[in-house]
């Protein structure tokens, strides 16, 4: 292995596999499992069983397209990636070759036992993925619009509940309304706009204030209710990511403040956006705000509390990608596509997160798509 | 990087990332970004943020949970894999690492600058994952009842439809029935079950020829439709994985004939699988019974047709996992679960593809969910 990075060069993906989003970046094909993708001068080359062959060719980004077998490989040898990768290399006479720093140890080491020079090019693999094509925004819109349209239904179905004697809510049959129920009335307004979200956060009272808990059980009246959807579109494959905290019947006033500083530091944050700001500025202006609010950030009985994450972060092909909103994030530039979702935590009181999904343009940013922030329903 | 693969000593796997299924399988924490996991003699310990180390350590599986910073990583140089990997190894004194053929080349690279050696292990990572426990069976069970729900929901959408004037099957409310409706209801019966299926295939006519084409558009009389549903448990990690192939209205005799040579091949599979039964056998069964039927395999105007892929694969946490059935699979043992899914696929008449899931036990095989067999709808 050698030791520096450099970019320039052959280069090799593993594309339904380590690299596929980027895969699907630069040829607009995916499988369902692994297979190479190299790029050599203006050349692109995919290997790809029998199975995937033609739908490989008909993608329409003159993709070149291999099998194991036409580059000689018979039986179990062709069915190892290493394998593969040598013989498509030895084929395009490629000696060295670059990949990505999550390639597979075991495929580099097959390239360099078969005498190739490997090298791990530096991140971002592709620096276009970080600014959004007119194309890529319209497909981010659509998949936030999806995400807005499942918010509105979840905060619908909490509105339309009354408390029981012992303050669960119920349905309007009676029924108590748990996290599971919202959570499945999500995902079916996001299905039938074809997207998929396996992890919609649907998180009540104290359960909220672990921003990785999904919720469970019943929901009641006076709890803060954090409701993060971030579904992906099956068509497009780009993310949506959007979070409200409701409440129904009477916030007590440490819940009334905590969300009333929430929303006023969003809403700073969003007009602080524009090109040239980084990323770094806008999570430090909110992170004194909170201080002046009176809300600290650490530790309290061994539990994190206050506001324990970054701002925001990138959204594409991925839901977590560059250029961060946090304590190391750049300066932003247009078509840079950001959430912007400050929260606070605090046993007792409760999780508040408020996030928007918005693109970068010339004079600050605009909103992927809109969804009010009324929260007590 | 060593040449020689060895099983023993220190390891290291990717959580959340390359290696989650794995980490899973050896101490049920996952978490949504890549995270380290460290076995070392009894000892398993886990790197995660703040936000994680509560639900390390309450996994119950006697995990020692680190954050970065308790390693004396801070700021930007505690956010990448490869030094908290290097920190946590100098910490547990551990010099030499074994790591999976799938580990990141760059965090093999960054322990190999730290002057740690690191070493493949050989696949697979854990023999456990094999041959499934008592536990693991019941949770697959779940998953293939809850496919066999869905299937039998999908073939009952298919039934309750009569043909238009041009033949388009055509639901009760007169509406055309559409690869996406049948998806949709498959999806929706799924996600009551807590389980997530993402690319389940309706294909009908000449699209089911193609074994990866998922299916789209409206829906035809008297064309083999192929049914093939897999959905992953949210609760239990646990595939299902099932096929059905269905007719509306009259088969032409082809149609006929082919599904009733594929049925033929499955139940005779079916009849064959046993302890020391290796897969190679079992698939080469099939092979011969279609080549006696008349049915021949080969590229046909460019066009992968007959039986073009393996008779089967091993379900678990992964979808498809060993043990193969194919023309390199091994001896069976009781406890493996493997799907047996023969198909014929030819252009004009359609693609054919019938499978269950089942458990290899002392005796022969045992389906995993029953779903009845019936195509004429």
């Amino acid at each position: 292995m050698n030791e520096k990075r450099t970019s320039k060069g052959p280069l090799l993906l593993i594309g339904g596999g380590a690299d596929d989003v980027d895969v699907r970046y630069a040829c607009g094909f995916g499988a369902p499992d692994p297979f190479l993708y190299v790029e050599k001068g203006g050349e692109r080359h995919v290997v790809v069983s029998m199975l995937e062959l033609g739908r490989a060719q008909a993608c329409g980004k003159g993709l070149q397209a291999h099998t194991p077998d036409r580059l000689g490989l018979k039986g179990t040898k062709g069915r190892g990636l290493g394998d593969q990768a040598v013989a498509l290399l030895q084929h395009l006479k490629v000696k060295r070759i670059l990949v990505s720093g999550r390639c597979p140890v075991g495929v580099v080491r097959h390239l360099e036992k078969a005498g190739l020079t490997v090298q791990i090019k530096k991140d971002p693999v592709f620096q276009g993925r970080l600014v959004k094509s007119a194309e890529e925004i319209k497909a981010l819109r659509a998949s936030q619009r999806a995400t807005a349209a499942a918010m509105k239904a979840a905060r619908g179905m909490i509105a339309d509940t009354r408390a029981g004697s012992d303050g669960v809510l119920l349905t309007p049959d009676g029924n108590p309304l748990s996290s599971e129920r919202v959570r499945q009335r999500i995902e079916q307004v996001l299905m039938e706009a074809d997207c998929r979200a396996d992890e919609t956060i649907v998180a009540g009272g104290d359960q909220g204030v672990d921003p990785h808990e999904r919720g469970f059980g019943p929901l009641y009246e006076g709890e803060l209710i954090v409701l993060d959807i971030f579904p992906c579109s099956k068509v497009s494959g780009y993310w949506g990511d959007m979070t409200r905290t409701v409440l129904k019947g009477t916030p007590r006033p440490e819940q009334r403040h905590l969300v009333q500083t929430v929303l006023t530091a969003q809403r700073a944050a969003l007009s602080r956006v524009k090109p040239g700001v980084s990323g770094k500025e806008i999570h430090e202006g909110i992170c004194e705000q909170f201080l002046e609010a009176g809300y600290e950030t650490g530790l309290v009985d061994g539990i994190p509390q206050g506001f324990i994450h970054s701002t925001g972060h990138g959204v594409g092909l991925e839901i977590h990608e560059a250029p961060s909103v946090g304590p190391n994030g750049g300066e932003l530039e247009v078509g840079q596509v950001i959430t912007i979702e400050p929260g606070l935590y605090y046993r007792g009181v409760g999780g508040v997160r408020i996030e928007d999904t918005v693109v970068v343009t010339e004079s600050g940013c605009s909103l992927l798509a809109r969804c009010g922030k009324e929260w007590i329903l």
